[in-house]
């Protein structure tokens, strides 16, 4: 059975998106090598070490089947389209010198759907295998939201991330749930997350659990009235 | 069977020191209606809603009797001497226009130890109910800390607050024992703690766990090498 597109409200939704204790989404300094900067994996490290992560990164079976590894696939289902900034996409700025950049994640990103990407520098849509479409748009988070809801087909949008993308969907109160994984470092500089965004929780109904392996998940999950 | 002053190693420890999601550790505007600015009391609703919270507000029985609590009690437990700002003192700022100010707290104040409150502005020791004497030095943290020490005839010192205090000793590397209690609301304005701590966690072995109440609790517990 599918899915009818009318059925059920689409939700956009934020997961896995980790962020220290004083809360920098990524560290400072990103480049080629160094796709968080001075964070390394410190904020993703976690997601790493789950069964899907591992998946996720073609590392084989193992990992972590906990609470850490159903949030991270909670994130995975349901999704029809992914909205993201141009700083995830990739470390360059500016102008594109050339479109041999085609993203972090090979031949075959883990998306699997459309793909949006935000920049002031569109280009050309590419499609890579499984299913994965980057598109180039220059467009405000209500618009961008709006032609990803379409491609979704009915599905959910993610917004994927970096933390300005997530911030600017999040002041923009188009956000419906939010999953942020606090890890209990202090990183001291890079993209923080919460400018502006005052008052947020009230919008939205709170959970937090602790995982064994020392990092925190707060779902934030929008209040129906 | 008392502790003998020379028996162990005196501590230096952070208790139920809330902090928001983003950070703050308390609320913009403090002023004598409003201890935490426009945070209210939402950064320690938690705390007052535990058994010893209550006990300590003189409030009566009844309370939660859970994490919360146990944390809350631990906080309290062999402390021979406190050391806090003069803001957790009081919302007045520069000379004091008098003395009549005796802290928030009334006439026997919840604490039963020496007090040192740090200010530039020193004024007499004030003696109060139930043991508490505050004292007001105009010092650094190393040095008020040695005079802590000394008064706290071998049990440990606490640093009370507020987040200008609590960050001064902890970028001092001052500190053993660091217990923070995230409140999952973005208060967007106050008091930022972690200006200049980056990298703190290094120093620490750190525990998490979140509280049926919705607070997550974090432990930073010296790493003896």
């Amino acid at each position: 059975m599918t899915t009818s597109p009318t059925a059920r409200r689409q939700l956009v939704r934020v997961h896995n998106f980790g962020v220290s204790l004083d809360g920098f989404a990524t560290g400072h300094g990103q480049a080629l090598d160094t796709p968080f900067g001075h964070a390394r994996f410190r904020l993703v490290d976690w997601f790493f070490d789950t069964a899907m992560g591992r998946e996720l990164q073609g590392r084989g079976p193992g990992g972590s089947r906990g609470i850490d590894n159903a949030l991270t696939e909670s994130g995975f289902r349901g999704i029809g389209a992914e909205i993201m900034g141009r700083n995830k996409f990739g470390p360059q700025r500016g102008p594109w010198p050339d479109e041999s950049w085609q993203g972090w994640w090979g031949e075959e990103p883990p998306f699997h759907t459309p793909v949006y990407v935000l920049t002031h520098h569109p280009r050309p849509s590419l499609k890579m295998a499984g299913g994965t479409v980057f598109h180039f748009r220059d467009a405000s988070p209500a618009d961008v939201l709006a032609e990803a809801k379409q491609a979704a087909d009915g599905l959910d949008v993610r917004i994927g991330g970096g933390p300005t993308v997530v911030r600017e969907f999040l002041a923009a109160d188009l956000v419906d749930h939010l999953h942020i994984v606090v890890v209990p470092i202090v990183l001291g500089r890079g993209v923080w997350l919460w400018d502006g965004l005052e008052g947020l929780e009230q919008r939205f109904e709170v959970e937090t659990i602790a995982s064994p392996k020392g990092v925190v998940h707060l779902t934030y999950t929008r209040r129906t009235s």
